[in-house]
């Protein structure tokens, strides 16, 4: 295992500051005093669950303000955003952190990260006592952490022995009734909620927690419903620094928390969680090394919300035509040159990754203007993680109008999207399980106006059969009299993946198919119906049977054993070559239409 | 052609608040109080370009304070973040579009979207006089709507006329030196600026502009370094919406601007450009329709900058490893088993998408691990639009480490991120034009230790040549005596695509290759020497060639011709039967390799 670079660099930068020394330790509670003001970790956690350290990331400390926006988010989940906003607002406030900031009409704290607007937010958390608020507050903490998470008990007395602009900030906001009962319960539990103990480690997969969308990407368990993660990252950008949020967006561009036990938390959405541990402070009450980490980091990797870079994807992995896909469905010669000559009716596309308003509105745009061209759209969303309600309802659109044109969009693969398409109206027929049935469907509906479906073709006889193409009466005689004839029930396996190949098929009435098993169930690989050869790879090449084959419906087979076909060098080399060429035949077809798929898929 | 249901749904979002009638027309200038306050144009750009619209999307207005953020813009590129820090804050200042807000230490404005800060950031723009300040407003402005836009003399005379409150503010700055000289050709510039004619249309291109990094997508021109969008984007997200910054981001979560015009702009940054038009202001200027319109915009789509649907995707789209592909350079059995039996030594990621810190890690944190098991890694760029700097150096600094492990890391297709790449120190070896090329170097690194390279193997004897596989030595005297015999010179064409095939071919000395023109250049599908048969798939289906052969050394071909081959019918059927039994050994062989690779790539 090689050393990762990224671990280099976040050593790196943690060496770079360790000299840095200014800033003071919080000294406004005693036992804040105490800490080491050598600490310092950098800590980053990936939204799958991966964690970067360096340097102090297990040394507990006091969460102190960067509690804040985890009960806010705890306040919207109860009580919604209407009724929060009533409460608490989200103006910037331009004061310092313990500055009162209340609305001059109404009382209500300017935003939910200055000390009136938390204690208010701790307000709204379920509970009528300390005690059930704390036992709230440290269950959802816990979740974002990942572990369960505790209180530093002297720290949450000395809070509480010294909060008096705390308690006035509480019963100011008892007077104009944003609390609407006795504070103290909830002065108490901010006190608790205060002296939680997190590590530099806990704040980096907290954040995480909230670039994955309020799902700790650790546990897998959700810490805040997903639609109230955009609310508490708002309040982190414009309020999250104090007075210097403004600057702190324009250096760093991520929204983030400080506390002033020396824990800074700053997210990249639906990208990073980061969180640097250092107990000195600048004036603004910021850990020193903190401020400077961050703006280190955002500029070396190019972190910055608004930075180019950050650019989206557009969801069109690949646009094929039936001239380069087909379904695994065997059709007739005329069938198949009507399929590829017209082959622009069909297309399938492939989208990936999450589908939005941004990224599916090119899509939206090719299915809008190549109805012009084509019949049969099918998309498949293997590669999509989620579609939102925006992408789902356009595709939903734009699939309506396109029915009403009499063409038709179909979807495959939809996993994760389909329960939001079928909110949004999609019927159940316009999903497959695969692109092969997807394109078959396509293909049907192509075919029926110009190949009408053929009546069951019943037996067919030998003459008529792929194999034996060229041969005449008294070579057919002599084949005839050398097969052997099988007969199957629908359903009944004709051929196992593992067995020796020995045997070459021709089938003779009815229809089969070729499938493997997968991971993701049964793939089918080839289907077909009378007149067809199946078995040919494996019995010309000598190896065992790669695939299944499986009767569709009630099935006859001629068989030609390898002995057999071996014997007819000496007893009819014609015969002989003839098959050979046949088989060579189709193994030409077949190399090209992979060729066609590979060039495709490139 | 279906009608988009994305301008559908803008039509229907047009009517739904086209009654809304509140608020009234700016009258601070007289003339804005002319403009028809029924006016109501939306319009969406996308990154590539294409435009929607509905309503008054071609009217003319005043963009007023909409300029602020493109001359600020301006002022960072003339002189530089630093230089403008120290004559501009970056602070929301939570009053009033017009109040005077500078600070109260050194009297710099709060911020440039104040009048202060953008009187402050006019002075800061090209040119001593009102004339030369304006030319270069009006160029910047028009690269940024991909037009030449034009000033509205009656309204600048309006403005000029009643702008007494920002000459106060004009000689406030010059007071603190803010302004270094008389600030009368900077105010006068100030007016003019305000009063630049644009559309709705205009608006939303100019936001998309700035979502795409700076590039006029429809122009493909650029109006202001990339490096500046972010401190651009910034100060429109912390202060773009005066007083209701806060809340604005909130409920919309985009950088936006506003101006007493009607005109607001909004951009979902790498994503949208936005904008709305409609002349009726509220009490903060800014237009009723078009704050109703944008919040309801981000809601119905999703558009809010900290929604979680706004993840980033995995670079890696795809990873292979050498048991499902291989390169076209034909083997012998031996080291085509070789490779096979060691596949996992080979790995081919295909990356996807902008390389960024967050999109790059779980690469670097697979290459790391996977150093373990694998010798060589190729990475395809071909889908990577671009990679920035922080991606590219930790991409060279894995290959350092893994070379120092005797391991290799090399890229193929690196196209947009060549240049990137090889500034962080990555050597030109390490580049390939294509994944062919790369798997053949990564192969030949994989044999070296147990396939020392063979001696050019020079004249292969008929009974050593693949096609006359199980030949006794008279029915080799035969094939001998019908072949022809054809030698080529190195670089020499010994078939040409498009031309009948009646012919199959033996390497008998030398070395060729089989390769098709695409729009990409030359692609190599087949590499073999002596002892190889060629032309095989074309000459079986009688179809015209479909790819041109090369000699890559002097080469000596055996020909068969069609006539020939079919003689072997009457003349010595067995002779034939093994020539097609060998032929299909070989397309087997083909094929079985084709659905390992076409598996991978599904």
């Amino acid at each position: 295992m090689a050393h990762s670079p990224i671990q280099d660099y976040l050593e790196a930068l943690h060496a770079r500051f360790r000299d840095l020394k200014s800033g003071a330790l919080a000294d406004y509670i005693p036992d804040l005093s105490l800490a080491d003001p050598e600490w310092f970790g950098i800590c980053i956690a990936t939204p799958d669950g991966y964690v970067y350290e360096v340097g102090d990331c297990r040394q507990p400390f006091t969460i102190q303000s960067v509690s804040k926006p985890l009960t806010y988010g705890m306040a919207l989940e109860r009580h919604g955003e209407a009724r929060v906003l009533e409460k608490i607002g989200v103006e910037p406030s331009g004061d310092a952190f313990n500055a009162i900031s209340l609305h001059p009409k109404n009382g209500t704290p300017l935003n939910p990260l200055i000390n009136a607007g938390a204690i208010a937010a701790c307000s709204l958390v379920t509970g009528d006592s300390m005690a059930q608020k704390t036992a709230a507050i440290l269950e959802t903490f816990s979740r974002y952490a990942g572990r369960p998470l505790d209180i530093d008990h002297t720290v949450y007395q000395s809070e509480s022995a010294t909060g008096h602009r705390n308690r006035a900030i509480g019963w100011m906001l008892r007077n104009f009734s944003v609390i609407e009962d006795d504070p103290t319960a909830t002065l108490e539990a901010y006190f608790q909620q205060c002296s939680i103990r997190v590590t530099c480690r806990d704040l980096a997969i907290m954040s995480a927690t909230l670039a994955n969308g309020g799902i700790n990407p650790v546990t897998g368990q959700r810490a805040i419903p997903e639609k109230f993660v955009a609310n508490v990252l708002s309040v982190m950008a414009t309020c999250g620094m104090y007075d210097a949020s403004g600057d702190w967006m324009y250096n760093t561009g991520l929204p983030a928390k400080s506390g002033v036990g020396g824990g800074i938390m700053a997210v990249q959405p639906g990208r990073l969680g980061i969180a640097v541990f250092s107990p000195r402070l600048d004036q603004q009450g910021n850990s020193v090394r903190g401020l400077a980490v961050c703006h280190a980091l955002t500029a070396d990797l190019g972190l910055h919300m608004f930075d180019a870079s950050q650019r989206t994807i557009p969801a069109i992995r690949r646009a094929t035509t039936r001239r380069s896909v087909k379904s695994n469905q065997r059709r007739s010669q005329a069938a198949n040159d009507y399929l590829l000559s017209v082959g622009k009716k069909l297309r399938l596309l492939q989208l990936h990754g999450a589908l939005t308003f941004a990224s599916i509105e090119p899509v939206i745009r090719l299915l809008t203007k190549e109805t012009d061209t084509c019949d049969v759209f099918i998309l498949n969303l293997k590669l999509v993680p989620r579609i939102d309600h925006a992408a789902a309802s356009f595709l939903a659109g734009i699939r309506q109008k396109v029915s009403a044109l009499g063409k038709l969009i179909v979807f495959s693969e939809a996993g994760a999207c389909w329960q939001n398409l079928i909110d949004t109206g999609v019927e159940r027929e316009a999903f497959f399980s695969d692109d092969d049935f997807a394109l078959e469907h396509g293909e049907n509906r192509i075919l029926a106006d110009h190949f009408p479906d053929p009546a069951e073709r019943g037996q067919t006889p030998l003459a008529n059969c792929d194999l034996f193409q060229g041969l005449g009466a008294q070579e057919l005689a002599l084949m005839d009299q050398l097969l052997g004839s099988r007969a199957y029930a629908k359903g009944q396996t004709i051929i196992t993946a593992g067995q020796a190949s020995n045997e070459l098929y021709v089938l003779t009435a009815g229809a089969a198919m070729v499938s493997i098993t997968t991971q993701e169930g049964i793939a089918r690989l080839d289907a077909f119906s009378s007149g067809a050869t199946f078995g040919e790879v494996a019995f010309l090449d000598r190896s065992p049977r790669s695939a299944n084959v499986t009767a569709l419906t009630p099935v006859s087979c001629r068989v030609l054993t390898r002995a057999d076909f071996d014997k007819l060098d000496s007893i009819a080399p014609l015969v002989k070559i003839s098959l050979l060429s046949n088989l060579a035949g189709r193994l030409t077809t077949m190399l090209r239409q992979n060729g066609r798929e590979l060039a495709s898929l490139k």
